[in-house]
């Protein structure tokens, strides 16, 4: 199934999505899908981000190719870090470059979204806990990143985090095509197979660090071919099976 | 005034403290005092993490003696990492340290409580946008924290984030000694004046990066002293004109 948060005549929703029309549901699907009003259809409405998490735990240089492109050693261990949940922006929104960096690179990511809450699980049962799949965009300052040391600010900026458009619950996060395309060309083209850490080992380690709660997500790395983006860039995160995320560069 | 989150028969709320009595709230007072039944005795009431932030931005080496004890250069603009919602406790409950980590130690340090939304706001008027101040421990495995480069697992295991007792809402955040005691013996001692980066520039500074939410807490950053805790141990981190906050270490 896919679910979505959308705006429709100035409230907000959670929905199911299908056949170009919007189910709006009582509340999060994490607690059960509760079935509110009338069906919309699906150009009726503005599709907004269909996360709202408690955190973001995101790792880096997670595909080799990407590590190398970094000049960075593969990890021996998932490399953590955070970005805030004001850094999320929703499908078709501006990303918007700060004054203070010379260089804001994109990033294409499959985003986990929990669907349980999970402490210290093992990686045989991570998939247990997951409620979907969503296309993200790591949007970062790379200038700061190199400059920081901590990849904080980096990664932190208002709108440097898109999501969506929806979220695919019923799919495997192996073996899916991710790409970027950048004004219709294509910047990052990989496959989720070549994760360094997979999607359950990932989930476990998070888990013997911190509580995951229902709507966390996590983003699993970008692969090879991050690159610069420019005022006025169209920009679509692509994974097979989930959809097209699309978003505009101020 | 001093604001708390309580336990009380099974119920958690915010309350007013007043002569060691409890003034129960109807919600959150950044949006307004709202009075809800009968004061209760302090006595009575079990008081819990006076917060429940979006998100938790810190700043490291933000006083001069403890960069110099970490080997560290002063650094020319504040540095910044996040701790996750899930590793925040309250007063009296347990640290507990993992199994993965052979040293976690304590680093004392003044919580600022954010009372209203922030973006891009000057230093001069950012006082404005706090809510109140309370005390906190930014725990941390240091074995970690110097394996892993990125901060963010080392900072991030639930229980990491002691806060409380409670949020001072008049008070100036300079000019206030900060002590931190481990069985009694006081092992951080220093006073606000130290911050490299004082609160005012501080919130600037993050406001230009972030939005800052109604709760959002921002860490200081800890004074020199840092050192392990160890099973049994029993913490207390006084802020001058807040109060202490006390944990043990399981």
């Amino acid at each position: 199934m896919r679910f979505c948060r959308f705006s429709y005549r100035g409230k907000i929703s959670w929905g199911v999505l299908e056949n170009e029309k919007v189910q709006p549901l009582a509340g999060p699907p994490y607690y059960g899908i509760v079935k509110e009003g009338e069906p919309l259809l699906l150009a009726d409405v503005e599709l907004i981000a269909p996360v709202e998490p408690s955190k973001i735990i995101c790792l880096g240089l997670n595909y080799a190719d990407h590590a190398r492109e970094m000049g960075a050693a593969l990890p021996e261990e998932p490399v953590l870090f955070m970005k805030p949940p004001s850094s999320i922006i929703g499908p078709r929104e501006a990303i918007v470059v700060p004054n203070v960096s010379q260089r804001v690179d994109y990033e294409a990511e499959l985003a986990v979204v929990m669907g349980k809450k999970a402490y210290k699980i093992s990686s045989e049962k991570a998939l247990e806990f997951v409620f979907g799949y969503t296309c993200a965009n790591d949007v970062t300052a790379r200038d700061l990143q190199q400059k920081d040391g901590q990849w904080t600010r980096s990664k932190s900026f208002d709108t440097f985090c898109p999501m969506g458009p929806w979220i695919e619950t019923e799919i495997n996060p192996h073996g899916l095509n991710i790409k970027l395309r950048q004004n219709g060309v294509i910047r990052q083209q990989s496959n989720t197979e070549n994760l360094i850490f997979k999607v359950p080992e990932i989930i476990s380690y998070i888990s013997y660090i911190m509580t995951l709660l229902p709507g966390d997500v996590i983003l699993t790395g970008t692969p090879a071919g991050v690159g610069p983006v420019k005022s006025g860039d169209f920009l679509e995160v692509e994974i097979e099976g989930i959809g097209t995320l699309e978003n505009t560069v101020k």
